[in-house]
Formats: C-alpha cells, sequence, structure tokens
C-alpha cells in the first residue's frame, strides 16, 4: 500500500517571519516524524510546502498506510517548535485529500460505496482510493485503514455472493427407524399446547411444552455442563451498543436486531395527555409516544456471549481458574427474522443456554473433545436422534487462510454445527437437517476485543450454544408427540407430565 | 348524569321536500330511538331540529348520558327512512357539541385537562363538560363516557395526591437475633460477585450470587408451586400494546416501559450505510438508525400475568380444571426505573416467578389460605427471616368501596405485601422494609378485560409475584454472606458453593 497525503494545518495566527521561520526547522521535523511513524527500512517523504497567512499546506507520502500517522506526529512537534520559538500554536489539522493504493487480488464486479467522501479507481489489479477532508479525529481514529479494509471486503463479497457456506461432514450418527412424519409445531398447535405469542415470531407455551423445554434444559444442565465444571451466571438481558460494537455484531447483524427505546422522562405529568388520549380513545396515540420515547439506545439480547465477554472486560484472570467455563440461560435471544419464521424452530424468540469457556489453546482443545463427548452421550443415549456433525466456516475465514481448512484433523479454530433429520422436511438426503447446536473455539479475537487477560501466555475463548427450542423440536419431529414412543432415557428424565388443559 | 348532543347529519344531497319530507318522520325516529337507547323511565327528547341543503342538525337530550347512543340509533333508522323514500344517504354524523352535567362529590383543587376539545366548568358540586367535534367513531366508541371517568378521577386524585396507601399489619413473624448491618450488595461489589451491568439499572451476577438466585428459585418451586399443584408455562418476553390497554398498564405506567422498536428492513442493503459508517468510525452512527428503526410497537416484559391471561384470552376453560394454577419463569421484568435504583433491590431488570390462578372465589380464598401457609414455611423454617404481611390497597379501590376495609376478616379482592427487615438501612421501627412479595386476588377484572369464561359460575383470578433478587437481598440483608452463618435449611438447598473467581 502506498499513501500520500495533502495536509492543511491552520495555526493560532499568521507565523512572525512567514515561510523563512519554517524552512529551516520543517524539512527535520518531518523527517524524524516520517521514520518514527513509518517503521524500519520505510520510505517516505516530505513533498512540497508552502504557509500563506496561518494557514500551513504540506504533503507527505509513504510507501504503507501511516503518511497519516507521521502526519499526526509532525503536528505534536511543530506544535512544541512554534510555541517555544514563536509563541504560535497549531489550531487544527486535517487531510485535504489522502490518496491510499493498494492491490485487490480480484476486480470488483460491481460499484464499491463507501459513506465518506471520496473518489475510487480500479485498475491494473490495484485500486486507489482518495478520502477527501478527514479531520484530526478521524486521522487519530485511522479511518484509512477501516475505508480500505472496507473496499477490500467489499470486493471479495461480490466474489462469494451466493456461494454456499463452506461444510464439511465430521461425524454422522447411525440411520434410525423413524416413523414420524408430521410438522411437531402443528401438531401442537392442533392440541392447543402452544399458542402464537400477541406479538411477531413469539410463542406462548402450555404446560406441556414448557415441561419438555425445562427438561431438555435439566438434560443439558445435568448431562453436559456440570460433569464438565460449568458455573451458571446471569446476566442482563440488554446488550450495549458499546459491546456490540466490540463483538462486530452492530456492523454484522444491525436489520435482526430489537432495539430497546427508553421513555425520555417518568414523570406522570409528562405522560398525562398520552395516558389521558389512552383513557379516552382506548388506543396507542402513536405521534404523542415517539415524542415521549428515546431513539434506540441498546439492544434485546441477540447472543449471550458478548456480555459474558463484557463481564470480563478489563480483569486478569488467575491462571488457576483456567480454564474458566460458565453458563447463561437468563438473558432470552431476540432475533428479528422478518419473512424466514417456522414452527418453534425459527422465532424472533428462543431460549438458549449459552456456555462461555476462556483458556489456554490446548485446554480448549481438550475441553472441545470433552463437549463433544458429552454432547454425543446427550443425543445417542437419552434422546436416541439422528443427527450429524460438520465443520463451517463463514467464506472471510476460508478466504483469509486462518484456518487450514486442508487438513482437518489439524484444526483448532472454528465452529462444528450439530445437524437433526426432520422427517417433515422430506428425505434424508434431499432435505435441509436442523442446525441445533453449535460449538466454536473463536482464538483470542474476544479476550482481545475486550481486554481480558491471564497471568501468561495466550489466552483463547469460545463457546457453543444450546438453543432449547431447537433440541426440542429435533426431539418431536423424529419422536412424535406420544410419551410412550419416547426413549426411556428421555422419560426418566421426563418425569410425569403436567395434564393437557381442557378448552371447551 | 344529565346530556345534551347538537347533532349534525351530512346527508349525500338536497333532501327533495326540504324540511317538509322530514316533518312526518323524523320526531318519531327519534322517539323511538331514545326509548331504546336510554333505558327504562329515562326521559329524553329532540329539541329544535333544522335542514339546509343537505345538512340536518338537531338537539337531543336525555337525563342520562347516552344521548350519543340515541343519536346513533336515529342515524340508522334515519338511513332506512330516507333511503327508502327518497333515495338519499346519511354520509357523516358527528356531535358538534355534547355537553354532559354530572355530580362530582369533591370540587377540583387545581385545573383539570383532558386531551380533546372540550370546556370545562365546576359549581355547586357539579361538573359541565361540553365535548367539541365528536365524530362517529368517537360517539360509537363511548369517548365521553370515559372523558367523564376521567374527569372525576382526576378531581379524585388532586385530593389523594400524596396521601400514604393504605397499609394495615396482618401478620409479623417474631423478631430475630440479626447481627448483620452491611449492605448486601456492597458486599458482594467488594469481592467482585457483582458487576454493574453495561446498561442503566441491571447487574450482572457472577457464579455465587446466580447460584443463590436459582437457589431461591428452586425453594419457590420445590417449596410453593409445586406442593399446591402449579405448572410452568413459558411466555414471550415482549408485551404487545394491546394487551396493555386491555390491562391498564399502558395509561398507568407509560413512564415505567422498556420499549420495543423493530428495523424497518432486514435487507443488508438498506443498511449498507450504516454498517459502513460503523466499520469506518466505530460509532454508533444514531441519526441513521434512527432512520432504520421503526417507532415503539411493543413494550419489553413489566409483569408477565398481563401475557398469562392473553394466553387464556377468548377460551373457555372446562370446570374441572379449576382452580387453573400456573407460573411463568422465562420472561425478565424490566422497569425503567430512572433515579430511584439501589443494589440489587431496585433494578430496572429482576427475575421474577409469576404465578396466577383462575377459579372461583371460594377456590382462590382457599388457594390463598394454602399460599400463605407455604410462604410461612419457606420464610420461618428456611430461610429463617424476619418478616411481616399487610393488607395494602391503592386510594382508587379504597374510595370505590369495592373493598370492606372496615372489616379485616371479611377481605377477599385486595392485596397482601409480605415485607423484610433490612438491618442496613436502620431501625426496625424507623426504617423502610422491603417488598420481596406479593398475593393478589383480583376479582374479575382480567378474565372479563380478556374474555376468559369457564362452563357456569364466576371466574375470578389472581397472582402472586416472587421477585428472586428481593428474596435474596432480604436473606443476605439479614444472614450476610459468610455460609456458615446460614440457616441449615437454606444450607442444604444451596448444596456445595460454586468458587469465587479470582481475578488480578
Amino acid at each position: 500500500m502506498r499513501g500520500e497525503l495533502d495536509a492543511e494545518l491552520v495555526l493560532s495566527q499568521s507565523l512572525p517571519g512567514g515561510r523563512a521561520t519554517l524552512e529551516g526547522v520543517l524539512p527535520g521535523l518531518a523527517e524524524e516524524a516520517l521514520a518514527r511513524s513509518l517503521g524500519k527500512g520505510v520510505v517516505g517523504r516530505m513533498g512540497p510546502w508552502n504557509l500563506e497567512g496561518d494557514r500551513l499546506t504540506l504533503t507527505l507520502t509513504a510507501e504503507n498506510g501511516r503518511a497519516h500517522q507521521a502526519l499526526l506526529a509532525l503536528t505534536r512537534r511543530l506544535k512544541v517548535e512554534l510555541g517555544r520559538t514563536a509563541k504560535v500554536g497549531v489550531r487544527t489539522v486535517r487531510a485535504l485529500r489522502y490518496r491510499l493504493t493498494f492491490d485487490v487480488p480480484k476486480a470488483p464486479t460491481a460499484p464499491v460505496s463507501l459513506p465518506i467522501p471520496h473518489q475510487l479507481r480500479f485498475g491494473d489489479g490495484q485500486a486507489t482510493l482518495e478520502l477527501e477532508g478527514l479531520d484530526e479525529e478521524a486521522l487519530r481514529d485511522n479511518w484509512s485503514d477501516r475505508a480500505v479494509t472496507l473496499v477490500e471486503d467489499k470486493v471479495l463479497r461480490q466474489h462469494y455472493q451466493g456461494k454456499e457456506q463452506y461444510w464439511k461432514l465430521l461425524s454422522q450418527s447411525p440411520a434410525r427407524n423413524l416413523t414420524v412424519t408430521e410438522d411437531p409445531t402443528e401438531a401442537m398447535l392442533r392440541r392447543n399446547w402452544l399458542r402464537n405469542g400477541p406479538t411477531k415470531g413469539k410463542w406462548f407455551l402450555g404446560p406441556l411444552p414448557a415441561h419438555l423445554l425445562r427438561t431438555m434444559e435439566r438434560i443439558a444442565i445435568d448431562e453436559v455442563l456440570r460433569p464438565l465444571g460449568f458455573e451458571e451466571v446471569v446476566q442482563p438481558h440488554h446488550d450495549s451498543f458499546d459491546i456490540l460494537l466490540k463483538t462486530g455484531h452492530l456492523e454484522g447483524v444491525p436489520g435482526e436486531f430489537y432495539y430497546v427505546a427508553e421513555p425520555k422522562s417518568r414523570d406522570p405529568a409528562v405522560w398525562e395527555r398520552f395516558t389521558d388520549l389512552v383513557k379516552i380513545t382506548r388506543k396507542v396515540p402513536e405521534a404523542e409516544l415517539a415524542n415521549l420515547v428515546s431513539g434506540p439506545v441498546a439492544v434485546s439480547c441477540y447472543a449471550q456471549c458478548p456480555t459474558t465477554y463484557w463481564w470480563l472486560s478489563g480483569r486478569t484472570i488467575a491462571q488457576e481458574m483456567l480454564p474458566l467455563k460458565v453458563f447463561d440461560r437468563a438473558a432470552i435471544s431476540n432475533r428479528y427474522e422478518s419473512g424466514g419464521r417456522h414452527g418453534l424452530e425459527r422465532v424472533d424468540e428462543f431460549h438458549r443456554i449459552e456456555p462461555v469457556y476462556l483458556g489456554t489453546p490446548e485446554q480448549l482443545l481438550e475441553l472441545r473433545e470433552q463437549l463433544l463427548a458429552r454432547y454425543a452421550h446427550v443425543f445417542n443415549d437419552i434422546l436416541e436422534l439422528e443427527w450429524r456433525t460438520a465443520w463451517v466456516t463463514p467464506f472471510y475465514m476460508q478466504q483469509s487462510g486462518a484456518i487450514g481448512v486442508e487438513d482437518e484433523t489439524q484444526r483448532i479454530k472454528g465452529t462444528i454445527d450439530f445437524e437433526a433429520y426432520l422427517p417433515y422436511r422430506g428425505t434424508r438426503e434431499a432435505s435441509e437437517w436442523l442446525e441445533f447446536q453449535n460449538l466454536s473455539i473463536v482464538g483470542d479475537k474476544y479476550p482481545k476485543a475486550f481486554t481480558i487477560k491471564t497471568q501468561k501466555g495466550e489466552l483463547w475463548s469460545g463457546c457453543t450454544g444450546i438453543g432449547l427450542e431447537r433440541w426440542l423440536i429435533a426431539f418431536l419431529a423424529q419422536r412424535g408427540l406420544d410419551p410412550t414412543a419416547w426413549p426411556a432415557g428421555f422419560r426418566k428424565y421426563a418425569g410425569e407430565l403436567p395434564r393437557e388443559i381442557r378448552f371447551l
């Protein structure tokens, strides 16, 4: 990457002596700043410069993307120098234009947009991005780096658009003799076990499915989590924007959140007109309400692990506590699913146990084997499911080469999906199986993002979300609603079932 | 109450024959409509009327508040009559002015506002409310009735403002020898058991308090709910506006909700500018976000019972299922507490088991005694608390005379609060005890609001919210954080405690 930066510094007043005052010092200061900022062996230089009144303009070029850092370093030095010799300060510094030229392995197939002022050209395996008008904060905050990454990422995505997610079979249970072919949600609705909730994609579970959901929860805790030493935590249900900025969720899935807004005031007098309108009209005065409530300030839990990492943020965990193993089942997961809802398995609200673990890479590899063994025990011996596991990797991880997908046995980081066959969807071969569970080792991404440390060595993390509705649907789709047809191991856990509520 | 209504009907065209066409029929139709609408023995009459082109104006008076119903009935009759005889329709009907005069037991002490066009005068123990410009929907929807109730209620509230809630001691445990005086939240914070959450008034409970909270949950379920035959349900966490309109919460506590808003679209292309800005600036582009998200469409659960009633709405419960006893512990309670937060006991998010019961008044009375006995067992024998119960009644229930507060033994409907002494707040006598539990029989309010029926007889309902954080704080404030000082009954339930996490 090559960078060329046209900068403008506005001084606190016209410089006494004008250009002559700077001629002796500016080149030296620039050289120093460039040497410090660009790193060893990277060539950079200051081009033509000019002073008119209180405005100093100059050009910096660099063989890498650090010219803006050199500009900030030069500004600091100039402040000291001019303050000392001429009692003149530097009021503002900004990049009028910042041209960055970098390789792009593939040519774009469609226009690439950016939300800040810029020009962008592609040719000869390269892109030239010219950013316009970056102020000091934008320079300090490395917007230029992120803009380049964004361009690279957008071009890459254009090429992968519509391509299948990487999927490679890892294990497969024996086929089972399954006789049920009914959609379990339909069957439960017919019996009044369920009611489609008062808001989109959410269900009210009557006593029978509630009992079965809690049975799945007990199996997960007693057969998987307790034997492996996981401890429960109770985390808040609202996720802050700060957390979601750190994990990348805010840029990744902003269209899938349920947002949270607060009353601007709690004073009943402020709400009087609203409440009076409700009392008289028995309707929601929407315009009135919109004025009394804030914009979005947080989101309803999307996944629990981000807030678990937040809990440990800024802390150093004693070595003896590793691997740290905790789980949350208090926060409810909300996802705005829009059109894709189906039954209890694809919903806007679900109940998930989210186990999170932190430790050395070796500890997490060992834990993964233990978890896989406990899950296999549950799915084979208690639920007696037909299921399989597969390595799955988002395209950008394949592309980045971070994972050696050629040699599966060497895999450390990555995600394993657990999938169950749903007979109501069709044949084993042609139908889509249900992802009802996953298991990930993520590496040091989250400990780094949340500044979680230990006494020595690398700290990695991972999680293995247990979707209780999905466990339930996988089981009922294969085994049906008749308890006498359920495996003995599950019947024992379920115990006595609640009676069905009789409505007339 | 006396009503006088100046109405205007706009016909589909000028009436052929003008006033003469109406003279023979209008008085008779009005008489008929008044007789039908006002009820037996209530005097009403039509005053002067006029027809100009397509506009018919008339005045109806009634000894009660049903003149608007008479107007609608008259309009229906007129439509039939004019359609048949002159092929003329009635395009619109509205009240230009609707004067309602009614008794007010007390004079207002401050101005009384209404959110719809009106004039309001008080004098001689009466109020005259003149509503202006009510359209057909407002007439049909009985806005006038609700406006009168609102005026009465506002005057009443002016007189009760600042008065204490009714409170009458019902039972009291023996004083206990309590040596702990520390605020348990402070003590837990010092040990890193808790972390103040990423959004306002919400806590992250580490393994130790999470274990204790779940212990309280198990005690409540195993010692109170299971022995009395309560079955668990799992309800959605978002409450719809429709539900809150029915229960009255939307007019009662709109400033205490956390509101839920949805993405306007789930399409990543719609969000591209937003996500690009996040990627480059690492900040939330708030203006951009506000445009991409809907206004408030629902609220985060405030209390669970409304949605439980919704679950049964429109249904007829078989007699043999009564009393129907269910509880939810899935939905998390969110309340915007604004300034009043303190520790784990006064928070914006808490975990509550909400048992709800429906049955005949006799069944609910019996159940209340059973619940009181089970609670007493838990608080006396397992948690060994110093606690008391009291009848509490909101002022408007006292005023309405619905409850015979003079004869406590005869009480059926109403709420019992359970309060625990918190030593850290001061002496038993001077300090405010913590409400950590309540128990209500509400009567037929909710079955009526949600059209829940049974085969025969009255159907009543009630609920008894169990606040787990409050049970925990009541216990820890009296017993402290040292497990060796805990009562044997609780220690047995708690079992082996998780180890404290050591941070450096």
